[in-house]
């Protein structure tokens, strides 16, 4: 346990020797187990868990009976140390044989190339860097160190990914943006020119897509998080150090800040900006530009179906109910006077 | 006909020897075609109908020229037929050349493995197991007897999937939660250590994704169904017999109970807990637990841009229009008085 | 640059000789590149933009001193143009070899067939027809002349696709409609034993899924424009010309008629059917058929969140607050008499 608290600058209350065999949560945590006190509120649950030791707060310790490890953030020591029961690498050493790599695409002996991976012309990956199965990386692209795509990665010509980070299976990077001309028969495609560029230390969840820019690039900032199934189009920035919840939306031309935060299912219209440090709640409809950083929602809680229906339909009579009272209103003030 | 009305245990009413050479809808059926009446109130079409056959309530047959088969649910009856006209087989039997099998992963003669499939150490599959082209089972995965997974679908290590279930092309199962500790210049990533677990009979819709969990399991209970595009978050769990519509989500750590119906794009909050047998239509944006079961709203029907644009302002002047009325009244409460 | 003016029917003012190498926006162009005023609005800019030439309205071009290009139309000069700056072309001429396509298969010598491609019996190519790096083609299925299938795109059996077509990666056609019967302990899968056709013309954006019909086919118009992660459920129609943005969705036997415009996020529910022309803005909700052709809405913009709060609580309040006024309205009537 010594080498856990050191990994995370902490200090050892009780068995230094303690070995932990494992992480878990509070509730589940048996003697093996390392836990942790995610939140002050939860000292109760604390006390009543099973777990062998705890990353703690010092100020929370005293009746516990159980090893801890004292740390300013025991939320963040759990993140450091999980990471220690965890290994990123999922491909073996070197090139599988059933890997077609293009003979001008530059490939350090330090990666990891899975079976199955296409490496166009032109490619260029930094040292370490890992493809799993059937990753396909168009000509041109860039991959820098360290980074490593899961199973049936796609990233299209001229894609540009940075060093150290994950990009989870089936997500799809530099597909065409959705870019079309209109003509009375149809629409006129305009042919996106730009790339993407993918920032450092980046996540991307499954099967999310970022497109393309148009003649721009569209630009994900470092240390940008991003879950599953979520889509951001062309020429849309993304400031560093956000982060996208499952099936939210970033649409074409939008320019968000750094350290945005944006809810599940949310989106965000397309040539707005956000600024810096804003947040949403899941679900919301961001259609104007965001210039005061602050907290923001849109979405409406559900409801029992027949409350629902009945709101439904006084919504629709809003403005009729508003002008009512605005005569009521005035009648009262001139009764007044 | 006869063997049909055998399979669903309806009586003839009509000829036996009748040959049903297909099946078709009410109004696109012909002669040569079994139809069925879905709800009682489409008598008068079912009588219009050109079908050479029907199934239908015993009940409404007595108007019916066309052959019929009568059951107590025709449309459950409709279902079982289908199957007779469907072969869920798309791969041939055996293990195609192009495949890559771990020596340590378990195979089954019955299982029908298609190309490029690559199955990576450790994983056990059971009898007649099938796998579309290119599929990705990691390490150390398991799938139950008869499931099938059409091509391309990704598991990551350590999956687990029942029997009997149907996975659709694209997806993700099992990749990392969506789990992030914040430090002041980005974010320290939780190491994803806990499993996807998928009950049996479970379907699963194109490109949907289902992540592991942080330290306990994602677990999906027995006959769920799962439309195309749905996300689910990590240590979420989905009780036996529940439903989700396309492109709904469910976040981290949700409880949901056993034959809850989700709507399409409905959201459901991580950190909730849902009781068996709620309902939401599509669109619901969930963000409470529900204890109540029944059926639960929020979505606002669309109207005219106009009207739409009106309602709005009248939505932000919502908090000043119920000022004004409780003054109203209460002055008129002591006009009365 | 009279090439290029000849490309899209315009008149030069400048330099005919002009080389243009490259294109760009107006703030980002520099003396070598053409670039285009999309809106009158922005007179301005163009003025003031650094481009070496100008796709422009004449009536806008008396004050540029650099090269114009006089058009009617000068985005849709500019789509045009931007074609010819563009490959659309990513797979080499012929059969790569790790390529297995069935014997049975007809694959013209026009074809460029990309590494991994699987292509099974009876599937029909038509001539020019370029699939990418890992795309699998179902059993029976048939693409048209000219249509491009970027990487890992996957058709199930007896997909039919037009020509002239893009798909984008990732994309799945034709998987298993959302159709299940209840039953007490579960469900009964419907065989979805329907197609999905797509017409000529037609994009589809990256890991968009479209599933096959129950009994008919799923089917979209000429000219229908796609973007990603996009959901069409089975039996659905939409019709020549329409455009679907990120995120959309599209229920199961929901008849969209032609040039109808769904905003990102939008849900179109099962069952009901849209005139031609409709418009509805990004996150609608439409559960009910739409017969009058408009621009329809449903979305709530975000507001600050503690607004937000105050919103949904009097929401909730809306019937009695409407009931309050009805009171007071009646009440205010007797007076007057």
């Amino acid at each position: 346990m010594d080498r856990l608290a050191l990994h995370v600058n902490g200090t050892v209350q009780g068995d230094p020797q303690f070995v932990v065999e494992g992480l878990a949560n509070l509730e589940q945590a048996g003697p093996q187990h390392l836990s942790f006190v995610a939140r002050k509120k939860l000292r109760l649950q604390a006390e009543e868990s099973k777990a062998g030791a705890l990353l703690v707060w010092p100020e929370l310790s005293a009746d516990l009976k159980c090893h801890c490890i004292l740390v300013d953030d025991p939320y963040l020591a759990y993140a450091r140390i999980s990471q220690l029961f965890w290994s990123a690498r999922q491909v073996a050493s070197g090139i599988h044989g059933t890997a077609l790599i293009d003979h001008s695409a530059r490939v350090p002996d330090t990666c990891r190339i899975g079976p199955q991976v296409i490496i166009e012309s032109g490619v260029e990956l930094g040292e370490e860097v890992e493809l799993g199965a059937g990753c396909y990386v168009g000509r041109g692209s860039r991959i820098g160190p360290r980074s490593i795509l899961r199973p049936r990665v796609t990233l299209y010509p001229q894609a540009s990914v940075g060093s150290d980070c994950l990009i989870h299976s089936g997500v799809v990077l530099g597909a065409d943006g959705f870019g079309f001309a209109p003509v009375p028969d149809g629409w006129v495609k305009i042919a996106q020119l730009g790339r993407v560029v993918i920032g450092d230390r980046v996540e991307i969840g499954a099967n999310s897509t970022i497109d393309r820019g148009a003649l721009e690039d569209t630009v994900i900032g470092d240390d940008v998080i991003i879950d599953n199934l979520v889509q951001i189009g062309h020429n849309a920035e993304l400031g560093a150090g956000s982060a996208m919840a499952g099936q939210s939306g970033l649409a074409g031309s939008a320019k968000v800040g750094k350290g945005v935060l944006v809810g599940g299912q949310s989106g965000i219209g397309g040539h707005i900006s956000i600024a810096d440090n804003t947040q949403f709640h899941g679900q919301s409809m961001v259609n104007k530009s965001i210039k005061e950083p602050g907290v923001y929602a849109s979405g409406i809680p559900v409801q029992p179906a027949s409350d629902w229906r009945r709101m439904v339909a006084r919504l629709k009579q809003l403005s009729a109910l508003s002008d009512k009272v605005s005569e009521l209103w005035s009648r009262a003030k001139q009764n007044k006077e």
